[in-house]
């Protein structure tokens, strides 16, 4: 066995990735050891409550409550805590004695990744976080360093893989939304209060590092527009699949072109109508997928499994042998880059295309009446389709309009709709979704 | 504009690819020099012939035909003429004189990969061979890098965009092999000789270059099995799509434990039928994608290009940055592992399934008769069908037996099927295809 220096490793936290992470590192020593150059030692696991129960037997020895001694003299310092505090001051505390910092916290890069990614510049230490972008999906080196010499256009991404199965399963059972979290919650795929993932907050703070990242802009988290899925229903699910689409949770990242030349991003969550052949349709179950845009490379995805202890376990290892590597090389580790900084725009100045489902009262001239408000709101009309939903004894009755729009400005689309929906011909607006991949 | 150290970058070859990276390189160069943290000069590009046609303007003063001399003091040299010489001994002198290679070129790497990569060893120089794998897809840095931590069981790979192209159009229109191959050849998807594509031999190269990458092991060209699909036509196409299948191109490296714990690997090509769920089925066109199931993080796929110039030129950029970084940091560079060298075992000893199409005598006892030479040799049936093609005049016809098998030795699975064809109650075996992803 070949004679290689020795690492000190701190593991803050043994929930469900760092017990697998602990696991891993003492089954696949000598292996870890030769990609890595070096014997990478376990020196402690940091938890709250030493004798709290676990899934994964851990060495009793190893375990600690005082994170703090812990840190001081470890050459790399893996944070998987979660949450805000204490995992921000055990960072920045890792960071200044010297230690690399591999975290999957995307809360905490998410709202203080500048912050933490300035300290590990000073220093010329590094910090590695591939399991806080897309769980298991090697998605950041990819856009690090592979696409180092193009540019990224766009990324679309189910970077949430709660949401992908209750939307997948009432795509494909056509359940309701209610019933298939019920589900998703008895089976462990969703928490008991399931608002970070329903309501697009956690795949929002995914969004946000993937666009820093991708477009070398710090993106506070206060910039991504947010919408989730609660308001998807059986009604809407049947009439995205009629139209040939299907529901997604996507993330939307996005380099905008001004009229003067200068640029900008938009980062957006929301559930969207992508077309049934688009990759991103067929990523079924919990499983997450990125899509790509690039100027030159084209449309890359990268798909896997978006959580999971020892899925995400392997990205925590992958960067810890990148950070033995480094650590070892000596030079200045690879930060964040912040170049470009280019302005977020807000949703409004964005521009999306429509889809708008409509129950209209079924008299005449109607649809002159609909068509007239959206051309009023510079909105311009795709595909419309119309069908009599009720109709009582030859008396006028409710008729669905299902109308696609072309590319508009945000601002113009919603404002339209809010026209419609006050227009008095319109009874019930059924759905609006935004239409992406197409 | 920062003052960044210069680094000489020399540039061999200037076909789709290389024309492409010459014309990025000059288009995006404050960009690169942000993310490389040094300016790439290009100080010449070596051709054949300065004054054939291009489809990219280059300048002039650039072109010359003397690599060596363009190779002398060069910090990085671009690698693109393609074949074994000069490619081989251009790289050879570029590493003895301290230079980072970047190369796509996938058939040296697959037959001189290890002279190479000891080549580069030896000066502590490093090799970026991305756009040798599959295309513009990264592939080579997840492998390597985000994978460290982890253990690769499985590659799948779509990673020849002609054959995929071909096999979709058959697929989705019921056209015949030879129709669709000619429609590539004028449409420029495949070769006036087609034979590197669609006998599978471009395929053989990159699942060598997966596969030493992915097990850490030296996979030489000739331990690749390796099948075309010539032999695949409408009938074949009908039956798989009928069974629920796709039939795809696909490379297979995977890693096996044998009876005494130890380890040995199989790489192979052949056309095999992909269940149509799965993520490879919808791999549609000339794009390639590749399937990768790992101990820890599960299935992952990663999916793009798998051709183009400008595709590919920004793999190539992506290694251009990468080795500009490491040339500046210093330092020894990542070099081919080769240290679990598992030993490649040949196809016979491998087990796979296999769907076999027979006609038969539509006679009492015959599907008896089949049912017991599979039997005999250790062949255990999984589906069966039996369909009568034709029948005259209440006489017996020919009926079709398609079976599916369970796991078996190769080596059990190819005899029982020479056995099978032999016996006497076989008319035809219409087609024998290997079961993945299943």
């Amino acid at each position: 066995m070949t004679d290689y220096r020795r690492l000190r490793v701190a593991l803050l936290g043994a929930g469900a990735v760092g017990s697998q992470v602990a696991g891993l590192m003492r089954q696949h020593a000598d292996e870890l050891a030769d990609r890595a150059e070096a014997r990478l030692e376990l020196v402690g696991i940091a938890v709250r409550d030493i004798d709290a129960p676990r899934d994964t037997d851990l060495p009793r020895e190893l375990l600690t409550t005082d994170a703090e001694s812990l840190i001081v003299g470890a050459d790399i310092v893996i944070e998987l805590i979660g949450g805000i505090e204490p995992a921000r001051t055990h960072i920045l505390q890792a960071l200044n004695s010297g230690a690399d910092v591999v975290t999957g916290n995307k809360a905490l890069l998410a709202t203080h990744g500048t912050e933490i990614f300035d300290a590990a510049d000073q220093v010329g230490a590094s910090v590695y976080y591939e399991a806080a972008a897309a769980g298991a999906i090697p998605i950041i080196r990819p856009l690090r360093d592979s696409l180092a010499g193009d540019r990224v256009v766009r990324i679309m991404g189910i970077v949430n893989g709660t949401t992908n199965y209750i939307l997948d399963r009432m795509d494909g059972e056509g359940a309701e939304f209610d019933d298939v979290l019920a589900d998703a919650q008895a089976l462990g795929y969703a928490e008991s209060d399931p608002t970070a993932d329903v309501e697009g907050y956690d795949a929002a703070q995914k969004a946000a590092i993937l666009a820093s990242l991708a477009f070398h802009t710090s993106v506070p988290l206060e910039a991504v527009h947010r919408e989730g899925i609660t308001r998807i229903d059986k009604a809407i699910m049947d009439a995205a699949r009629h139209a040939g689409y299907v529901v997604k949770l996507l993330a939307v990242c996005e380099r905008l072109a001004g009229e003067d030349g200068a640029e900008s991003i938009s980062v957006r969550v929301y559930p969207a109508l992508v077309p049934r052949a688009h990759p991103l349709a067929s990523v079924h179950g919990a499983n997450n997928a990125v899509f790509v845009e690039a100027e030159a490379a084209g449309s890359l995805m990268f798909y896997g499994a978006g959580a999971g202890g020892v899925q995400t376990a392997s990205a925590v290892l992958g960067d810890v042998v990148s950070a033995a590597r480094r650590h070892i090389a000596g030079g200045v580790g690879v930060g964040e880059s912040t170049r470009a900084n280019l302005p977020v725009v807000e949703i409004g100045r964005v521009t999306t295309r429509y889809q708008v489902i409509l129950e209209v009262d079924d008299e005449p001239g109607v649809l002159a009446t609909v068509a007239g408000i959206l051309s009023e709101g510079r909105v311009s009309i795709a595909t419309v389709e119309q069908t009599v939903v009720t109709e009582a004894n030859g008396q006028p009755g409710v008729a669905r309009l299902v109308i696609g729009t072309h590319r508009a400005l945000e601002k113009d689309l919603s404002e339209t709709v809010d026209r419609l929906a006050a227009s008095g011909v319109v009874e019930r607006v059924v759905s609006v979704l935004r239409v992406e991949g197409e």
